[in-house]
């Protein structure tokens, strides 16, 4: 990405083990996510370009000396951030704290979105796929680097379970995948009803849905003020509003109305790779079908059309076929 | 208060049941809150004054005719709010949500700070004492009216328990008893270090404390911005910050850092019927003396000097004996 909506097909170097604990992926599917849009409505251009896209799965090709457990052939995917798995922050399930993990595109790491990546600490980060590479369960797998993972994070650090009622706010891929998790972990609001309207409005219908005291959790997948204002007036009293959008925003109502109604605020990044191996058997045996919210399949010529269809909202989430 | 730093003894008509659901209350202890400070600091003068004081036990006088399991003569603790106890936010141990429940010393009910108090709801709402009247384990049943209750409310909401750092930001009555509770539920660092410095310096320290990660839980007792602050830097990433003090400003710090960190915001008003019959028997056997926290005892005199000490950090709380 050369600059907000700048995104072009660039011929770059193969990449090559740097560390030993490296390995390289060659891309079988990658994703365009509704994050990569921040830059793509708003960076500043440049002319050196940025790699793009962190949801990735592919075949492993090389491995430094240090790097177990995965070998050449191998069919993986990874995590939207990199992790070495084993410190004291990926012990307690939170990789994305990692000190030694890092981003797809940054650092001299390559993006997702192209026909190879050097994926720095792989043993932490890579998790071995059981299907074949034209597996028809690639989809669903895909959604495990990232998007699914995300909405299953905010329904978790919500407590979400049986009996919970739920609110997804965000019809986006990660609302939806949301709401599948939600599902999935037993809530007994889930998918049953849909509020098409936004703001007081939403929060009205929300409120007449739940006897007027509002729901036990509301998953927050957008990330702007006034989505974080509908959350805040859809929850009850007790309540958990769990964020997993990017925030666009700063600072955020917190005072006297929080603290008097008692609702806790969580959520944050996903540290995907601490919930891959849990979701995987559901996704292998299609107990779960995330896969579903992808609503378009480009090429890598077609990145840069995926991007602006994403966009424009005619597209959800854009798988890419390098 | 009849305004900012006025506090006067009135002469009022003795209390007397309204609603058949209230009880008449002659108290015995009563005491000045933390909360009382800031009325006192900012109050805006008035002809007709407020009565103060939510933190009460005594002896039943009299009940209305629906008052069921209290009766004349039995002594009695008030939670600083009452409540029905029956309602769905009671049941869900929320009864500072309950919609017939309020606070003393609004709409028509006395405050504590006085010889008599109408207790509405007083089944939901008062708790029998099995101590008689002059025991010496008074102070600290007073305690659970409040301040000691708003401490384990925080370390509940933080969830404290074995094996947890927990870090308690501010040295008033609420901090010291939250720095009790989470011992009690067996928190893994309670009061074993003191850390005086405040702000950055402070941050530091309890990092230092902690190998470089910060605590699990930050038991965040005073509500000013500044503790706000040094409790998001004393935390550590994936930890959770819980409020009780009443919050001095609107909005906060909730946006990227909060996230990229996977900080949870909660705590809030403690609904400590919720938490009164749990602790009870750890305070009536001796095991928890919160009383401690009191440091000086007035008549019902010497109330506006009892301000003036707690205004003045000359006393951390003032027991009222009428």
């Amino acid at each position: 990405m050369y600059g907000a909506g700048d995104v072009r097909i660039a011929d770059v170097p193969d990449p090559a083990i740097h560390a030993p604990t490296d390995a390289i992926v060659r891309v079988v599917r990658a994703a365009i996510c509704g994050s990569d849009l921040y830059p793509y409505r708003s960076m500043p251009a440049t002319n050196q370009g940025r790699p793009m896209g962190h949801e990735f799965l592919g075949i492993i090709e090389d491995t430094g000396a240090e790097v177990t457990g995965l070998r050449r052939g191998d069919l993986v995917l990874s995590p939207f951030t990199y992790a070495d798995n084993t410190c004291f922050w990926c012990r307690r399930g939170l990789q994305t704290s990692c000190p030694h993990g890092g981003r797809y595109g940054f650092d001299g790491v390559d993006g997702g979105q192209g026909e190879a990546v050097r994926v720095p600490q792989a043993s932490g980060t890579l998790v071995k796929l059981p299907v074949a590479a034209d597996s028809a369960l690639l989809l669903s797998l895909m959604t495990l680097t990232d998007v699914f993972c995300t909405g299953h994070h905010a329904a978790v650090t919500a407590q979400v379970g049986p009996g919970v009622s739920v609110a997804v706010v965000g019809d986006g891929a990660v609302g939806l995948c949301a709401v599948l998790a939600a599902k999935r972990l037993g809530a007994g609001f889930g998918a049953t009803d849909i509020v098409l309207a936004s703001g007081d409005e939403g929060v009205e219908e929300v409120r007449k849905l739940t006897g007027g005291h509002g729901v036990d959790a509301v998953l927050e997948c957008v990330g702007s003020m006034q989505t974080l204002s509908t959350s805040f007036g859809a929850v009850r009293d007790g309540g958990v509003v769990s964020r997993v959008g990017v925030p666009s925003y700063a600072d955020g109502p917190i005072g006297m109305d929080m603290i008097m109604r008692n609702i806790t605020l969580t959520g944050g990044v996903d540290p995907a790779r601490h919930y891959i191996d849990g979701i995987l058997p559901d996704v292998l045996e299609g107990r779960v079908e995330p896969g579903r919210v992808f609503d378009r399949t480009v090429g890598l010529d077609g990145v840069p059309d995926g991007y602006r269809a994403m966009a424009g909202r005619q597209s959800l989430k854009v798988l890419i076929a390098p």
